[in-house]
């Protein structure tokens, strides 16, 4: 008989990522697609039915559900309504799937899918209150408390990236101003790597490149070697990310925050520097009982989306 | 035969109130003392001990437990941490009472006991998802998720009151700069009102006030008069506290934030500022999503605090 598997996509600002993982938690089979190479979201749902059709035959599984990680999804409606990705409105991105696939499909943010892995396979097994941070194209939040994860009112609880922290400060993608993940994201140190080079006038490697190569790992890598704007950049995001956990501990009193992500894994300059950030401006109440760590697993998204698949059987 | 009633004791930075409530909530006698008045919380029981004593015999009831609404109150260990109260480090408070009054006492944070309140007898009790803002000497928050009270890790949640909105701004009494309640409580409107009372020229019957008269209070009758500095003052505090509102949302999407306290029952100005400013700042995931409401509660620490009795029992 074959093995049955959950089906785990993780769709992002920049890359989309398909995964078959079996009920250990294992990836099988995973493939990646460009999120805006696909205007019409028909298209992107008919993508993925060939390669999910690929993907199974040569694993050699069958698939039993589908669970689905998006930036602001709403798992009570299966719907997506999301600034960074090529569909705009509320998309139906459950009864989309659900009609191409004939399979239960479960949506969630994909910070929460995040959250579901971190539950489910990584450090938090055994946490009642956490919260976990993803650095990607934009910042996301999952936040479990009491053992559950947080939703609120209508699904969308957890939208840390879009805590306003410098009222005025540099547009975001959402239309408003000063939001954290215009600051603290891929997107968000490339643009503080920008604002360095503009302001100061020592030298750097990263004014040799290509403006498109600059991002947020070739800045890891200028860091690497010791580059002070690199090193800077790191810093200034490290700063502002360290702030705003304070903050967020002081609404939540998690026992440990967890980053995941690119940016999670740059040099332990980022993580050193939102770790003292952190500590130097947290309530002397949470002094010594909220940690930073960086989080345990890769490739989290998809894995924790095919959580909701097992959970629902 | 006598009616049980529950013993409500809501402990502020200014006032500690202490009232006798049935098990329908309401408040059969009540009697406020000055906090600071007793430096040894010894002395500070002993004469609740006192007050209770008269309550009892002039209301013929008899008491079956207390409930005690204290700022920084660890429900699970019974002990009180606060920087604004006479006593310094942590005090024992669950266990002083018991061993005075022989009956049991639930200890929690003075906002938690608010929240209690709006659950039982408030708006809030058919919702699963809100928040209490307590606006006092200083800023508390009770928020429930879930249909739950978030206590957090380790019972400190929802210090909102100490998210810093302004770094390197001004001085907390925690030590620290920029808390929000430096700007938003009885304090920091008495505070913003100092402040445009030294930069701004106009007139304003403010400055014919003693120093010690300036408060929230007087600073609100100004206002009813059409004061300008008045006015300016609260809707500065407005701001503030509606981008603070904003980013709560964000990060756990309430259905609706409760306002409650001396501030909360000011002019419709500070309200109507404290609305706009957070639906201008919402992101639009949250667009009329999240209301801003004034408690219908009044009293409501002593009643919610009560509610932890009936709530054991």
């Amino acid at each position: 008989m074959q093995e049955q598997v959950a089906a785990g996509i993780d769709i992002g600002g920049t890359n989309t990522v398909i995964g078959l993982i079996n009920a250990r938690g294992e990836c099988l089979a995973r493939e990646a697609i460009k999120t805006w190479d696909y205007p019409r979201v028909e298209d992107f749902v008919e993508r993925l039915h060939v390669i999910a059709g690929e993907l199974v035959a040569a694993s050699g599984t069958t698939i039993a559900g589908i669970g689905i990680g998006v930036p602001a999804g709403n798992p009570d409606r299966g719907t997506v309504h999301a600034s960074n990705l090529p569909w705009k409105g509320v998309v139906p991105i459950a009864s989309l799937f659900e009609a191409r696939f004939h399979l239960p499909v479960f949506v969630t943010n994909d910070a929460k899918a995040a959250v579901l892995g971190e539950m489910t396979y990584g450090a938090a097994r055994n946490m009642k209150n956490f919260a976990v941070v993803t650095l990607g194209t934009g910042l996301g939040c999952g936040i479990v408390l009491n053992g559950e994860i947080v939703y609120g009112h209508d699904g969308f609880a957890g939208e840390l990236g879009h805590v306003i922290v410098t009222p005025g400060g540099r547009a975001c993608q959402c239309g408003r101003r000063g939001c954290l993940e215009t600051y603290v994201s891929a997107t968000g140190i490339k643009r503080t790597a920008l604002e360095l080079l503009a302001t100061e006038i020592e030298d750097s490697s990263l004014r040799d490149l290509p403006l498109q190569a600059l991002g947020s790992k070739s800045i890891n890598e200028a860091a690497a070697q010791g580059d002070s704007i690199a090193l800077k950049t790191f810093q200034r995001a490290g700063e502002v990310l360290g702030l705003a956990l304070a903050n967020l501990a002081a609404i939540i009193h998690p026992e440990a925050i967890f980053l995941q992500g690119g940016a999670a894994r740059a040099g332990t300059w980022f993580h050193d520097a939102v770790s003292r950030s952190m500590n130097e401006n947290l309530l002397f109440l949470y002094k010594g009982k909220v940690t930073v760590q960086r989080s345990s697993l890769h490739g989290g998204a998809i894995i924790g989306a095919s959580a909701l698949v097992w959970r629902a059987s």
